[in-house]
């Protein structure tokens, strides 16, 4: 049962389809849309269409972009030497957002799911390939999610890399700064205690 | 600092604008906006103008309807001699979702508040005492909001209509059921035993 009108009903709808919005804030996200003035509204979905117009995949990287080649692979002040590969533009953005890391990036577009039909073919692996082949790279760090479908994905590229002299590694797997090794689940716990580091106290 | 592409950082920050969005929910939203289908998004677009552009207020009672009376005002199986009078559409919708209440409403478009130089006159005021002139109304329920701005606006209409012989009512104030009085506030409460109703066990 309804007590909306089908405009606003159907709005409702359509917020409840974003991920992380449940009935309650779609009314809520419905209320401000009826409340704003009809130009702000405007301006709304012109910047959503612009978003779909403009932004397209870096041809070099996957990472998202609004020329051919994205403002990392541009950038001659990074290191070209360090290959970071990702299943994800979001998890480039993680990476990013550290600060840290100052090498090129390689978005896989996923990761490898057999059974779902996505084999390296399916993702950005005959172009990562290319890249390592065509580039001077010596190192490829892989940055696939620290879950089976991720590992699975780093070992196939570990794999296929085995012969060449590039250095291959993992980003590591142990306990969340500042977490509490109460809360830790028992495998994250045991890998933190298998890669245990030696205390350097000079 | 950004790490996104313009037109991306151009809807995150549009998306954290709606009422409870922050910037991680915002960021969530705009990714869904980027991986969806252009189609897609395009629809929703329309289900926002079409919400801006079909919606107005009911002529009678202020309301939001596609049409000039709202389904409410046009039902004559609801009864035409109770008339609730509410701050808001919300407070209406609200009061719908009971199913208990089968009269009829009258949205003020907010609440007195003569610092914000907001009078009668800026409110449907007028307007509802004109209907309650023209129109053969029993009893007016006052259930504006339980809070000062809520209390003064019904008192103001109770004052209004002290010198005739229509009923005025106001909704209970109380601790809300399933509620525990352990957390209730000490005004609610003080409220609630004032209130307090004879138990009659037969």
């Amino acid at each position: 049962m309804s007590f909306y009108p089908s405009s606003l009903e159907k709005v409702i709808h359509e917020f409840s389809k974003y991920p992380g919005i449940g009935k309650k804030s779609a009314e809520k996200l419905a209320f401000y849309v009826l409340k704003s003035d009809e130009h702000h509204i405007e301006d709304f979905c012109k910047s959503l269409l612009e978003l779909k117009e403009k932004t397209r995949f870096c041809e070099k990287c996957f990472n998202i972009t609004e020329e051919k080649i994205c403002s990392i692979c541009k950038d001659h002040q990074r290191n070209q030497k360090e290959l970071c590969v990702v299943e994800q533009f979001k998890d480039l953005i993680s990476i990013e957002k550290t600060l840290e890391y100052k090498g090129l990036y390689h978005v896989l577009m996923g990761h490898l799911s057999p059974l779902d039909g996505i084999g390296p073919n399916q993702l950005k692996m005959p172009e990562l390939f290319q890249r390592i082949e065509n580039e001077d790279i010596e190192e490829v760090i892989l940055a696939t999610n620290p879950n089976v479908e991720g590992d699975a994905t780093a070992l196939y590229i570990a794999e296929k890399l085995k012969n060449t002299n590039i250095k291959v590694t993992r980003i590591a797997r142990g306990l969340p700064v500042g977490g509490d090794l109460e809360f830790a689940d028992t495998l994250t716990l045991s890998k933190s205690m298998a890669k245990r580091e030696l205390l350097n106290i000079d």
